[in-house]
Formats: structure tokens, sequence, C-alpha cells
């Protein structure tokens, strides 16, 4: 008996997993190039999809084989990948099972709308417009968080859809002392007078060329182009399909290198993560990212740690200038790593450069977390978010469009998301810095463009676990310890130090 | 109670319809390019959307809700479209229901297996190692006609999932016709001495250049680039996912113009079809062609009677000089129009020109008639093959691989699907009759390259209704007679003579 239900539990959870594989194809096909007049068709079949997938979940089926599997005899005799499996599909069931339907379609429902509303919102810079659609948003959250529990603070139950066990008392610390260190040395790097020419970024540069030199450089890095493709669309991504379909997509500036250069990385290194999944997981609910957080400390990590280090440019600007001798044939390795790491306070998020982006994360941190808490209301967000940036970077919105206004996370509901960005950068310090440990030499490594025994530590340490492990015992099993924001902080410090001679 | 029935079960129909498009989209992204690594997982869930269609197809369910909403008061309170619905779904409950689950599964195992060793039989032109196959899948086609029963001949119960309606006693006369007429036609074209130069087709024509050349014409006969894309795969095909998503593929030869230039118009035609079904389809298992032979029709009208035609190039031959100078800048519209028009009897029906092809197709038919009445036996295929092509087309095949093993479709287990190649033929013709006598300057129309009219005919009278009628109803309505080969015979008669100075 017990041998069936386990065998019909991970056969379900393989068909969710293909209902998500085929929607992943579906949205893919949307975003590079289906033609415009499919797509009202298009979401209708997306959303069967979805709705069957969900139906599964929620299934009082599906209630009771996990229950049977989490008797304690039956539980031990089943494999690492089952218990595993469980665990992830209990979680899913119990959210979900949480809300009421009504409830969710109407949210559904309201997200939608409120993308449309928010784009509009932005163009015009008119909050007023978009404020109440965003305080229906934020009431349904907190309705959410009371129906999904929670032990200290409710906005710990959004965290936990995106880094399961993230807690505000650990983020408070965490950011705590990245703001602590990090506030007075932006103000010292915007005091140095250093100030690097980044002029010879923003040339013409033909899009041919920068698609050779994208291609050569992932090639490089280890991304295997028989088990994913480059493709071309307005917002950057990668998409995991199956372990051997990982799919990036990039955007080419004509005038600008460094935007898909750096974004085409940043793909790549999520990419390398579910390309390098164990087979044994394709196919089933583990093969993913251990959590948002810890995705985001691959892409980080390749982007930040390997492609924006002067290492990396030691190797690889002869053959830049290579592929470029009009416009940079005479850039210096130093010159353009310089460029590349111009650090300088800003108003938007995607476009600011390593130093600053944390404080931007923290502002819509701090945020969320009174909102869902309802220590501040929605109508008060322009005044919060323009004072935060006076006081965190010393600049200030002009405009909603370019403050309050300039992400889309909150009117798609995505409450908890923006903590990811800060803490993938956070672990993917922290494993470096145990890489280096391990790797002596890591750095002629990378100075010799020898990049795949860093990717292999990956793969070994962290990738082909997908996501048989709870984000906190990962780090700890990977880097000895839990997360620590110390090592993002001496990273920043240590380099923009050096750049600024400070 | 029967609004209530009659919605679910239009519901349950959209719902099987997004999975053939959610599998439409998967297979296209298969042909197109996605990565080699992913397809075994891809393939996982492709088949289990498939499973899920199927099972919603053959539920329980579906025959009470089809047993409901066919009872004479219930019938005749339903919309048109949902009547016609109640009909194509029956028959599609009704037939899988009467394969026994086990024999379809092995049947499933067997073509697929089939297919492989049809390919190494093919490279070693060796008929004996796929013999065993084929008898196999003989004798499951003769089961599955016994099964589905049938009136007067069991390749009946087959040709019905091709060209509901169609049957031998009708398709004896049809072909028996063609026969009599073309196998002379065919001689005295040999005899004629007539044999145009056809040289300057095969020279090295760029890729851009036929790209660019080939998406001009389509644009001009009508496709929408709003409603589809063009793609480049190694055997073209057209797929429609929705109404507002109609895709087509072609393949550049490097020294050939004419390959892709008429395969993408031949693509065209049958996107043009589904293009323009009506919106109020969109969604519902009527949204695809009355049945194979009519949808083939549309490919060949496009390709055939306008593309191949001296009007057509009368028109359009200064433009593609334009794109080709170097190539053509000397060729004259008539040397064009007979080098593309060269007819003669050749082995392989993929290179069959217009002439000529019917006869191949004739072939196969008798073949299959003969297999699934067990006339004759699958040992004996080779020596009969050949034996036919002396007899029809006056060439003999010297290996296998090109005669009886040049096509996959036995291997895929498709019985009854050849004939649609010719009754599209006979359809097209038969339709650009009546079209003639109803836009009198059709001709005139070419000529100038207003090709608007032609395809706003077809789309009024042809491609908006889906497949809201059966086939013989459709041709009956359109072209005010049943369908009738002499309008081919008349046509391949009149354009061949003139060609050919008989």
């Amino acid at each position: 008996m017990a041998v069936e239900v386990r065998e019909l539990f991970m056969e379900q959870l393989r068909r969710i997993k293909s209902y998500e594989e085929a929607v992943g194809v579906l949205y893919w096909d949307l975003r590079t190039g289906a033609p415009r007049k499919g797509v009202p068709q298009r979401s209708q079949t997306i959303g069967m999809l979805q709705t069957e997938a969900f139906k599964l979940t929620i299934a009082d089926e599906m209630g009771e084989w996990l229950e049977q599997l989490s008797k304690p005899d039956t539980y031990g005799a089943l494999t690492e990948v089952e218990q595993r499996s469980v665990e992830i599909m209990r979680r899913r069931y119990e959210r979900s099972r949480k809300i009421p339907s009504d409830m969710f379609q109407e949210y559904v429902i309201l997200t939608s709308e409120a993308e449309s509303v928010w784009e509009e919102a932005k163009q015009e810079s008119d909050f007023t417009r978009f404020q109440p659609y965003l305080e229906k948003i934020v009431d349904y959250n907190r309705k959410f968080t009371e129906l999904w529990g929670y032990e200290d603070h409710p906005y710990d139950a959004l965290l936990d859809d995106y880094d399961p066990g993230m807690t505000v008392r650990k983020l408070d610390e965490l950011f705590g002392r990245v703001r602590e260190q990090l506030v007075p040395l932006v103000q010292q790097v915007k005091d140095s007078r250093i100030s690097p020419d980044v002029s010879f970024l923003k040339q013409p540069f033909p899009k041919e060329k920068q698609r050779a030199f994208s291609e050569y450089i992932v090639k490089q890095i280890g991304y295997d182009m028989a088990a994913g493709r480059i493709d071309e669309t307005e917002h950057p991504f990668a998409t995991g399909l199956n372990v051997g379909d990982v799919r990036i997509t990039t955007r080419f500036k004509p005038d600008d290198l460094t935007f898909s250069l750096f974004s085409t990385i940043h793909e790549c290194g999520h990419a390398l993560y579910e390309q390098n999944i164990a087979e044994e997981l394709n196919g089933t609910l583990l093969a993913e990212g251990a959590s948002y957080g810890i995705h985001e400390s691959q892409s980080r990590f390749w982007e930040i740690f390997v492609g924006m280090s002067r290492p990396f440019w030691q190797r690889y600007m002869s053959e830049l200038r290579e592929y470029f001798p009009e416009q940079l044939g005479d850039v210096s390795v130093d010159a353009f790593y310089q460029a590349i790491n111009k650090a300088e306070p800003s108003l938007i998020r995607i476009e600011a450069d390593e130093l600053t982006y944390n404080l931007h994360i923290m502002i819509r941190y701090e945020i969320e977390k009174q909102l869902i808490s309802g220590q501040i209301e929605v109508k008060d967000l322009p005044q919060i978010w323009n004072d935060k940036y006076e006081e965190y970077l010393g600049v200030r919105p002009s405009r909603d469009a370019e403050g309050v206004l300039q992400d889309v996370h909150w009117a798609g509901g995505s409450f908890g998301y923006f903590p990811s960005y800060s803490l993938g950068n956070m672990y993917a310090a922290q494993i470096c810095a145990t890489m280096k440990r391990e790797l002596r030499d890591y750095t002629a490594l990378i100075e010799r463009g020898e990049l795949g025994p860093i990717k292999d530590w990956l793969a070994e340490r962290i990738y082909r676990h997908g996501s048989m492990m709870r984000p906190e015992q990962f780090i700890a099993q990977v880097t000895g310890e839990e997360l620590d924001s110390r090592y993002l902080i001496e990273h920043l410090k240590e380099k923009f130090s050096e750049l600024h001679e400070l």
C-alpha cells in the first residue's frame, strides 16, 4: 500500500512539473516572438494548464497521500528525494489550501489589472492612479499572512515564498550591518574625486559583434549550448524548462557595450545552476534552485565576482579589443575595470552599480515590512520613498516615475521578493570566500581563463543538489556557517577602497 | 440542466483544444531549435499533455454529455457551432473508445519503434529489416477497421480519419479517371522533345536573399505576419496553434531557388486557411480545416494554381530578377515558367512535378487498399511497388530506398493519409474552376498582383468556416457539385499541352 501511494505521489509531482515545463515553454515563446494576434487565446491556454496543475496540488487525494507518507515509519522508508518532495509538496499544499479559492481568483484578477494600471501610472508619473490598486493588494497580502500564519512578524509569512526560513528578525540584522557600513562607504566613494571615464563604453557597438562576444564569454564560463539557447527579448531572463533545456535571453543596446554583456553573464549564472542539477532530479519538483536568494547568488557570482573582476579582464581584455578594435583599441585593462565598476548614488534600481544596489533593496524591504505590519499606509509611500532615498543615497526623486513607481513587483503582488536580490549578493560573497579558501589558485584560474574548476566546484557544492535542502541548511553545509553579511561588506569595502584609493 | 451540460461540454472541448495548442507549441519548439539535451524530458511532458487530453476525450462523463446533447430536442436547441462540436466529438469519442487501451498503447510503441527501424532500413535500402514491423502495423490497422466498422470496404474506416465520408468506391472512380487520362498524357509529354532548360534554377542563391524574396511573396499572398512567423526547419511545415498564431517553416537550399520558394508558398496556403477561420471558432475544436484533403487543396491552390502559373510570373518575374540580377538577369518569363513546370516521370514522390505527382499517390492508394483488405501481403511489396512504377510512370526503382522505403507514412501507421494529397489537387482544381467563373478577371488579378480578392473569396467561401461542415457537404456548397476529378484532368491537359505543344 505504502509503496503504491509513494509511486502515485511521485508520479503526480512529475505531472505537476510537466505542466510547469509546458507553461515555461509557452511563456518563453510569448516573450521571444510569438505573434501578437495569438496572445489572447494563448493566455487562455496558459491559464488552463496552470489551473490543472493547481487542482492537482490542492486535491483531497494529495492531502491523503501527504498524510500517509508523513507517518514516521513510512517517511523513514522513503528515499531522500522522496522525503524532500514530501516536504516541498506539503508546504505548497498547505499554503494553497489555506487561501479560499474565491479570494485567490479575485487576487489574480486584481494583480493582472494592477499591472496595466501601474504601467499607465508610471508613464504619467501619477501615483494616485495606482494607489487604490496597491491598497487592495496590500490588504490581500495582509490577509494572506494571517491565513498562512507566522511566529514573529506577518512579513515572515511572505518572505517564506522566496527564501524559506528567512525572517524579519534575520533580515533586520543582516541589512542593519550592511546599512551601517555601506552608507558611509557610499559617501566616501562619492567624495573621493576619482570618477572613472566611462565614455568609451557608450559608443556604437555593432549588435552582431556584441552577440558573438557574449556567446564566446558564456561558453568560456561553461554554458552548455546543447542544453540551452540564447534569444533576444526586451527584458533579459533565464528559464529552466528542464535540466537539459535552460534558456537565456539578452538585449543588445547598439550604443552600450556593458548592458548586454553583463546581463548575459548574469542570466548565464542562473542557467549554469539549472543545467547542472543532478539528472536524477530532472522532472521532479526538486529540479530548481534552493531559493530565490541562492539562485540570485549564482547569477551575481558570475556577473560580479567573476565578470566585473580585474583578473577576468586581465584575461579577456585583449580579446574584447579584437572584437572592437576601433572602439576599445586603446583602452587599458585598468581603465576598463574602473569604468565597468563606476559607483554613484542614483535613483533607478536596475541601473544601480554593485556598491549602491543593496541600498535600493533595503529601502524596499523596509517599506514592505512596514506596509504589511500596518505601520505605514500606501497613500504615504511617495513621501516615505523619497525621504529614504535622500537618507540612504543622498538623492531625491523629482517624479514618482523615478521613485515609488519604478518597479513592477508590487503591482504583481510580489511582496517579499525584493530581499532576495540582496540575499543573493550576501550568499555570493560568502560562497566566494569559501571557494577562495578551498581553490587556492582561484584568482590565478580566472586570470588564465580556466573557469572549469570554478564551475565544477559550484556544481558539486551547489548546483547538483537542486532544492534538496532548505536554504539555511544548504548555506551552512556549503560554507560551514549561517548566512553572514560581513562577507559582502568586506568584499565591497576592499573592492571600492582600492578603486577609489580610500 | 441541458444548459449546464452544454456549457460543461463546450468548456471541456476548449480544454482539449488548449492541450492541443500547448502540444503544438512544444512540437514547433522541438523542430525549430530546442536544445538537444532537453528532448527526452520534453517528450515526457508532451506525452503527459496528450494523455490528459485523451483522458478527457474518452471519459464516461463525455459519453453521458454526448448522449444527452444528442437527444433531438436538446440537439435542436443548440447553436450551429455546438451542434457541429457534438458531431465531431462524438466521432472522436466513439472511435477512441472502440480501441482497447492496451492495444492502443502497444500500437503507439510499435509505430514509434518502427519509425526508427524504417530510418535504418531506408539508409541501408533493406526492406526485409522493415518488413516484420510493417506486417504488424498492417495487422493492427486491419483490426482497427474491424473495431471501427465500415459498410463496403475496410479501408473506408481508415480513410475516414483524413477525409470523413471518403470511400474506396468514390476514390476508385476519381482515381480511375485520372489514371486513364494521365498515363497517356505523361507519355506524350515524355515524347514531346520539348525539355526546358532548368540549369539557371540550380545556381548559388544567397540564403538571405531567398528569405527576403519568400517573405515578400507570402505577404503579397496575404499571410499576416502579426498572426504568424517564419522559421527554418529540415522539413517545411505549417502549424495552426490558434487563429491568431499560425506559423510556417521553410528550408533554404543554397543552390536551389525553387525548393524554398514553392514550399514556402505551399505552407503559406495552409496557413492562410487557419489565419482566416472565423474568430467565433477560435479555441473550439472547429478551428481547423474541413479535412486533410481540403486543407491540402489550399496549399496546392496557392503553390500551383497561383505560384506556378504564367500570369503570376508575368507580375513578379521583374522583381525576382531584381533580387537575383546575376543569376536570373537574362531569364525571360517564359523560360522561367517552363523551367519551374518541367515534367518528367521520376522515382521519388516528394521531388515529383505537378503532372506526375498524382500517379505516385495512386500507386500508394492501390497498395494500401489491397494491404488492408488482405489481397496482397507485405512481403511482396517491393515487387508490387516496382511493377506499378513501371506500369504507370515507365520508370523502375533499382533500390528499395528509392522505391517502397521512400516514405515515412507507413512506419508511423498513417494508412489512409496518401489519398489526401491527390484529393487536395482535385479539390483545388474544382475550386479554382468555380472561382474563375465568379471572379471574372481572375487571371488579370494575378497578372496585376492583386491577390486580395482571391484570398477574400477563399476566406469567405472556405477559410472562415473551419470544420463547420463535412467535406462532401462543403465542396458541394462551394462549387455547386460533388467532387469530380475532371477539373484536375482538364487543368493538367490544358497546361501541359500548351507547355509541350501537344
